[in-house]
C-alpha cells in the first residue's frame, strides 16, 4: 500500500500503520508523508521504504505510481490527511485507478461528500473509509443479533462519545495545536466535536441498526473560550419506523476518555456495548438472566468470527478493531485487482454511501443547531 | 406515625414502612390503608394496630388523630395514595395540624403543586416529599462535591432513567392492572414515563447540581400500543449559568431494570453515580487517576456520613436511602413537635419546592412534546 | 425479642436491630445491654424500652422473662456479646425454655461447641446462628443451582475475604479497643481472622455446595507486631468426593474493604457471587454466553424468591440479608411456639450444625497451621 | 526475523507474527514451520517468503542463515516449537550466533533450564522469553509502584490463573489433539496446567514484586479422566521477607476464560490486575478513595507510557502486550547487532533467568504435591 500524510508522529497514520501491519499481508512501499519534502523523506526511512518512491505531492504520488507496472505499483492507497484534503486527495488517486481507503469524516460538506459519491461509484474502484469502531466483532455480533430480528422490533437508540480530553483548555493559557486545526472551519469542516466524534457515533448506530435519520434536533455548544467550533453536541433522533434515539458527544466530558457507547432497545431484547470494553456485548431479553456475550467464543456468530483473531479470554482492542476494516476492503481490493469487483453479497467496511450520511448528519446538526434545534432532516 | 395507603400487597406502602422501621425509631400506630374498609381492617391486622385506629377514610382519620391528645395521636402521616390524592390527604392532614410525608409525584398538575406549596408553607408543619434517590449517602456527597466547587464550573449533565418492565405489554393480550392506573390521566396526572421516572431524574440533577431549568425541549413517545400516555421520554434541557443537560427516562428499554444513572461534567472534574451501584461514586478529575468513592469510609464528607449506617464494604441500599429521607423528616417533624421548626440551617430532605419543580418539569415536558419539541420554559 | 449485649455504640448489636425490625413484625421488648448497669438502662432508653425490662444480668434476665406469661415474655433472644460469651448465655435461655438467635462464631472452642449442640438438640427450642452472608437471595439460588445438578459434578470451590481495615495498625502507635478483644484467645477464641471471617468465608461454600471438608492445610499469618492472634490465613482444602478448595481470609489486605467472594466450579458450570455487589450471581455454562442472574426477576428461583423483598432494580443488601436469619428463624420460632418445631422439610437458617462445622474448621485451621500446614482433618 | 515452528493454523505462531508485525520494524524472512516439509513450505508461501529460505529443519537454518552475510541474515529467530523442542532449537542458534526469542515455558526441567542458562550467558547473544503478560503496560506501572514503595512492606500476593477451556473434555468421548501433546509428559514436561499458566501467574507475581519463592506448598490435581497430567493446581507460597502467597491455576474452571488475575498488597497499599481488563490498574490506598490507574494517561510512569501506543480510552490489548516483549528485546538485539549488548541497566523483558524460575516452579509443585502438599524450597 501507499499512504499520504501521517508522517512523523501523526497519531492517526501510525494507527493505520499498525493497522495494515497487523496480519502481515499488506506491506507499505510508497508514501507521501508530508506537505514537507523534507519532513516526507525522512518518515519515508523511518518506515524503511525506497527513496524513489517517497514522494513530495500526492499528485505525484499518484501519477507515478500509476505508472509503474501493475505488479510494482500499490494495490492501494491509505489516506491519512487533514479533513478538507481528503477528497481531492482521494480523486487524484482514483482517477489515477487506484483503490482507496480513507480517514474519515469523508469530506468538508455534504455536497462534496455527494459528488465524491458519484466519482467513486463511476470509478469502479474500491473505497473504504476507515469508520473503524464498526470493526470490532462484538459490535458485528450486535448488528448481526437486530439484523435476525433477536431484540424485536426496534424502539431506541442511544448512542453517546464523551470524551473529556478538551477540558484542559479550561486551564491553558494558549489551545494546543491540533485543537486548532480542528477548530478551524476550513480544514475541519462545519463542525468539530460533531464532525470528529459525533459522526462515530452516527455511523455507529446507523452500522448496528441500519436504520437511516428522518429528521433530528440539536443543541451544540462551544465551551472552550475563543474557540468557533462546538465541543459538544446532544441530539435527539428520529430514525426510521418510529424509531427514537438520542446522540450526543463531547470533548468536554472531564474525565472520560474515549467513552463511545451504545444502547439499542426493542420489543424483545436489548444490547448494550461499551467501546472501552470491547470484547463484551451485553445482551438483556424480556425477563432472562442478562447475558454477556464474549469475543472468541463458539457461540459468537460468523460475523464477528470471521473478524477474531485471538481465542476468547486474549482480549482484542483497538488496533484489531482498526485492522478489520483494512482487512474486509483487502478482500475487495483483491477482488478489484482480480477484475472481480464488486461481489454480489457486498462487504463488510464502510464505504462512500456511510461517508454521504455521515456528512448530512453533521450538516443537519450544525443547521438544526442554528435553527433552535429544529426539526431537520438531513439532505441525501 | 399513621399511613394513609398501602395496604396489603402495596409495593411503595410496604417500603416506606420497612424505611420507616428501620431504624426502631417510628411506629406506625393508625392507618387508612384503603378505600374498601375490610381490607383496610386486614391491613390494620398484618400491621399489628390497635383496631381503633384503623381508620375507613382519610378524613375520619385526621379528625380522630387530631382530636388525640398530644402524646397519644401521631406524629405525621405517610401518604401512599395514588398520585390524584397526594393533595387532597395531605390537605387533610396539615390542615388538622399533622405534619406530612409525601410519595411523589407531589401533585397532578404545576396548579395544583403551587397552591398546595402556599398551604405549606403557611401551615408551619413539616411537608417531605420521598424523592428516595436523594437519600443515598454518595448522592450526597457528589452533591458535597458540587458545592465545594471540585468540580469547577459546571457544564454538562447527563440524567438517564430507563426501566424496562414495560415491554412485557408488547407481547400481552391485556395490560396488567398498575399499568392501568399509571396510564389513567385522571389518576396519574399529564404524563406516565416522565411523571413517574423522569421527574426522579430531573429531581436527582437538580439536588446534585442545585441548577434550575431554564427551557427544555422534550421528545415523548407511546410505544405501547393503546396507551394514552407516554412510555418513554427524551430531553434536552438547558440549565441556568449555560450548562446543558440531557434528562431521559424509558419504561420499554427492555432488560433494564432500575436504571437510574447520572453524570456531572465541571470543567475541573467530573461526577458519575449509578443506583444499581449505590455505594460507589466514580469522580474523574483531570489528568488523575479515577477515583471510586466509596460509601462508609473516613474520607467520606458529613453529609454523606450522617446518613451511613453501616461500615464500609457492607453495601446499604434502597431501604437505607428510603430510610434517610425519613430520617431527615424525622429531625424536621421532631423540631416542630418541639417548636423549634425550622431550624435556620434547613434539612436535608425534599420538600415542597422539589415537589413544585417536578411539577413544573412534567408540565412543560408534555407541552414541548405537544409543540414538536419547541423550547420551553417551566413554570414558576 | 430480648437483646443481651448491643448496648450504645456497638456495631453488631445495631445490625441486628435493623434486621429485626425492618419487616416491622418483631419488637424489641427486653434486654441486658451492658455488663455496666447504667449503661444498659441507657440503652434501654435509646430503644423506648420499659425499664422493667431493662436488666442487668442475662442470668436475670432470662430468669424473669421466663416467669412471665407466655403472651408477655420475649418470643426469642438475640445474642450480640463477645465471643466467649455466645455459649453461657445462649445455655441460660435455652434453659430457661427461650428461643435464641446467636452472633457467630458460636463457641470459643469445638469441644465447647459439640456439648452445646447436644444442649441445643434436647432443649427442642430453636437456635439461629447469624452466618449472615446465607441471607442473600443470589446466594440461595446459588445454592439452588448446585442443588439441581445445574453445575454438574463439583470439582473446585475458592472462597476468599480479604479486609484491609486492620492495616491502619501499621501506622498506629496503639492498636484500636476492638482489635484489642479481637486478639484475646480468651474472649475470641483461638483465632481472630480465621474466626471471624474465615468462618463466614467456609460457611458461605458450605452452604451453598453443601460439602463437607474432609482435610485442610493452612498457614496463618501474624502481620501487625505485638498481636497474638493470626491477621491472615491461606488455606488448601479437599471436600468431600475429591472436590479441592482454597478458602483464605485477611484483615490486612489493605483497601479491600468486605470483599468476601465465592466461586464454584462444576463439570458444566460454575457460579461467581461477590458480596460487595450482592444483587447479581455470574453464571457461566461451557460454551453459552455469561449470564448474569439478578435478584427479583420472573427467573429467580422460589428460594431466591421467598427472600426478596423488592423488585428488580431496587438494591438490597447487607441489612436485608442479616434480615432473612431473622425472617427464616421466626418462621421456626413461631412453629416452637404453636407447637409445631420442627418442620420436617426444615428451615433456611444457619444453625447449631453450622456452628459446630465452624468451629471445627477454625480449629483445625489453628492445628494444621501450628504443624506447618499439615493435613489436618477437622473433628466431629 | 526468522521462525522456527508456527506454521498454519498454530495459535501461537500467529500471535507471535502479529507480535513482530505491528510496529512495522520487524520482517518475517525466514522459517522452518513444520517438521512436514511440505506444510513448512506450504507456510512459507502463506507468509510471502523466498522459498530459498524455508527450512526443512531448524539445525539447517541455523546453520544456512548463519553463513548469510550480516546484512542478509536474520537477526534473531522466534521459537514458538512445543515445550521439548525449546532448548535444543535454542541451543541450535546460539550456536550459530542468533539472538533468540522463545516461547514458554523455557524447558522441561530445572536441570535442562539451568544448564541452558550457562550456554545463553556464555553466548553473549539476546535471549528472551515471551512471559507476554508482562508486557502489558499497566503491569509494568505496577511493577514500578511496587518498587518505588508506593505499597509499603510487602505483605501478601494472591496470584490467580483460571481457564475453563479444558471443561469440554468432560462430556466429549475422545479428547482433542492440543490436550493430548500437552498431556504427553515427554513433550509438555512434568506438568500440564503448572506449566502452561501456573508458570504465567508465578513469573507475573515475580516481575510484578521482584520477590523470590523460598518455599510452597502444592496440591495438584488432574480432574479430566484419562489424563497423566496435572489440569488444576493450588499452591501455598513462602516469598522473601516474609511475604506469603496463594498462586492458583486451573483448565477446567468451566467457563473462565483466560483469567489471569493479581493481586499484591502491602501495609500502605495494595493493586489488582485483571487480564481480561488490562487498560486498568486498581490501587487501593490505606483510607483513600479507590483509585483506577489507567493506560495512556499523563499520571503514567515512564516504565508504562514507554511501552504504550495508542492514547487513553483507545484500548490496548493482547497483542500490543506480546509486542512489548518483541519491542524490549529488539532493543537488545540491536545492541547486539550494533556490539552493544547488555546495557547496564538492563532491558525489560523476560529473560533466561525468568525460564529458570518458572522450570524451579513448575518442580517445586510437582515436587511437593507428589509428597502431599510438604513444604518444598524450589532449586536454583
Amino acid at each position: 500500500m501507499g499512504m499520504v500524510g501521517g508522517g512523523r508522529g501523526a497519531f492517526i497514520g501510525a494507527v493505520h500503520r499498525m493497522a495494515a501491519n497487523l496480519d502481515g499481508k499488506i506491506e507499505l512501499v510508497a508514501g507521501c508523508f508530508s506537505s514537507d519534502p523534507e519532513k516526507s523523506k525522512l518518515s519515508g526511512e523511518d518506515f524503511f521504504l525506497d527513496p524513489s518512491r517517497v514522494y513530495t505531492s500526492y499528485e505525484e504520488m499518484a501519477e507515478k505510481e500509476a505508472a509503474l507496472p501493475a505488479d510494482k505499483r500499490i494495490d492501494f492507497v491509505s489516506i491519512v490527511v487533514r479533513n478538507n484534503l481528503h477528497v481531492p486527495v482521494a480523486k487524484a488517486f482514483l482517477k489515477a485507478g487506484i483503490n482507496v481507503i480513507c480517514d474519515k469524516p469523508m469530506a468538508l460538506s455534504l455536497a462534496e461528500a455527494k459528488e465524491f459519491a458519484e466519482i467513486v461509484k463511476s470509478s469502479g474502484k474500491v473505497f473504504a473509509l476507515t469508520h473503524n469502531y464498526t470493526g470490532y466483532p462484538m459490535v458485528k455480533e450486535a448488528r448481526a443479533m437486530v439484523k435476525a430480528g433477536k431484540l424485536g422490533r426496534l424502539l431506541k437508540v442511544v448512542a453517546e462519545y464523551p470524551q473529556g480530553y478538551a477540558s484542559s483548555a479550561f486551564k491553558e493559557a494558549a489551545p494546543s495545536k491540533i485543537a486548532n486545526w480542528r477548530m478551524d472551519p476550513n480544514v475541519s469542516g462545519v463542525s468539530n466535536c460533531m464532525g470528529d466524534i459525533g459522526s462515530h457515533a452516527e455511523n455507529l448506530a446507523r452500522y448496528i441498526t441500519g436504520l437511516e435519520i428522518e429528521e433530528l434536533a440539536a443543541e451544540l455548544t462551544t465551551f472552550i473560550p475563543g474557540r468557533s467550533l462546538d465541543d459538544d453536541g446532544n441530539v435527539l433522533v428520529r430514525y426510521q419506523n418510529g424509531v427514537k434515539g438520542i446522540i450526543y458527544a463531547s470533548q468536554v466530558s472531564t474525565g472520560d476518555e474515549n467513552n463511545l457507547n451504545i444502547r439499542v432497545y426493542g420489543t424483545e431484547g436489548s444490547i448494550e456495548w461499551h467501546q472501552e470494553h470491547p470484547n463484551e456485548l451485553v445482551v438483556k431479553f424480556l425477563d432472562k438472566p442478562r447475558e454477556i456475550w464474549r469475543r472468541g467464543n463458539s457461540y459468537n456468530g460468523p460475523e464477528a468470527s470471521a473478524f477474531t483473531r485471538l481465542p476468547f479470554g486474549h482480549p482484542e482492542a483497538f488496533i484489531e478493531a482498526f485492522a478489520n476494516v483494512y482487512l474486509a476492503a483487502s478482500e475487495a481490493i483483491r477482488d478489484e485487482l482480480a477484475g472481480k469487483f464488486p461481489r454480489p453479497e457486498g462487504y463488510d467496511f464502510p464505504n462512500v454511501d456511510d461517508g454521504v450520511a455521515g456528512m448530512a448528519f453533521i450538516e443537519a446538526t450544525v443547521a438544526s443547531a442554528k435553527n433552535n434545534a429544529a426539526w431537520t432532516k438531513p439532505g441525501h
